[in-house]
């Protein structure tokens, strides 16, 4: 038995999400499959983030145990051979049968981006979100440092989420512009739910002046989901590294 | 009546090309059913160029005649109302009845994207085209000097294509390079079926040495398709601009 540790890009938009469901297609079924047409076997793909319908992962780490002989770093090539064209495999190497990749996980990094453009692009729909609205990035610059460090992020997550700690440890969150884009990138040791999402979607909201800064640090204090700002659409999201 | 132009975007991924078909989703098509459902009227919309199947348009000009009375710049919000997100009219204008979006075209510019990168991410592939050969920029800079001017296009055009002229001029070709990513610029009178696509082509399999410019000038000259290099992929290519 060998360890296969696998680091992924795919494109979301087609996809319902990484985890395997009984409906819709996911990218854990798109590889698990390739690797059965590789070795026969029916295995297991477990993968660092569980991302959701139309995000998308610029460097995924996924895991899985094979009886195959087949030399660790050849399944890159064979798995591109077979994966559609919106999932790629970066790099497979053999690791040691204690590496997990979702328990080892020490940070993660995901970016969001958004346009304000006056003019939004059709080509970018699938890429960023898009809004309207005239945003103060100081504004959201300073509001974002109340989520550094540690904190109940209960008020920062969906309602459907089957955990009972909330407790995550937010390292950076860094707001840029370039023209009329915003890139929001946060690394943090782990997200609930949506919580990226909500996140970006508060500061949004500050950014145009509908919350007040006092107000989001009221919901993480009482991890009050209704202090917060919406959730934003899943398109400008993108899970950029796993750090273990 | 009066004369509409709109200059419209779309991302070419899901149309079968601009032109109304029987079988498969067109832009024509999208654009002539968003006009009905707004006036009720039955109109035909003439494009400036018939982009193929999954070409992207960024500036892609059309006009319909319409009886109706709504003001020609209210166009542009009804219609961005109605159209699928994948297009988008930037303007409408009403413009005078003897405007004809296609006969009145001066020039017009499309512009190809190549990626060389060795891991081509999968969020790209509907965007630009991969290939993994090294190219010699200035070999294939050097060749396109060859496309110049006004020539008998035979030997680069689509043996679908449904005309008895191919005389087209050609008024720029510039390759440029960012890192990895290779983008043709091309500006010229009007271009036949895949005229674009097997310029590139070319170029690229002057690029790494299969084809000599010899061979490019003997395909001008002659009008010799098999001489001429392949028909790139649709996906790098993009309407940049129509000229009147």
């Amino acid at each position: 038995m060998q360890r296969i540790k696998l680091v992924i890009q795919y494109d979301g938009s087609d996809f319902v999400g990484w985890q395997r469901q009984k409906n819709g297609r996911t990218v854990q079924q798109e590889i698990e499959c390739a690797i059965n047409k590789i070795t026969a076997e029916d295995v297991t793909v477990v993968g660092s983030s569980r991302t959701d319908a139309k995000v998308h992962a610029l460097n995924q780490v996924v895991h899985f145990d094979t009886n195959s002989t087949i030399p660790a770093n050849r399944f890159k090539i064979a798995l591109n051979d077979i994966l559609p064209d919106d999932v790629s495999v970066i790099s497979s190497k053999k690791v040691s049968p204690n590496f997990h990749a979702r328990f080892d996980v020490k940070k993660k990094s995901y970016e969001y981006y958004l346009s304000t453009e006056k003019q939004f692009c059709p080509l970018k729909r699938k890429y960023m979100t898009h809004i309207e609205k005239i945003l103060d990035i100081d504004k959201m610059r300073k509001c974002a440092e109340l989520f550094l460090g540690t904190h109940n992020f209960k008020g920062f997550c969906s309602a459907q989420a089957q955990v009972k700690n909330f407790e995550r440890t937010i390292y950076t969150l860094k707001i840029t512009q370039k023209k009329d884009v915003y890139r929001f990138s946060i690394t943090g040791s782990g997200f609930l739910q949506h919580m990226v999402r909500i996140i970006v979607g508060t500061l949004v909201e500050v950014g145009y002046g509908k919350i007040l800064q006092e107000t989001v640090k009221s919901a993480i204090d009482n991890g009050d989901r209704k202090l917060a700002g919406r959730t934003m659409p899943p398109q400008g999201l993108y899970l950029k590294k796993i750090y273990f």
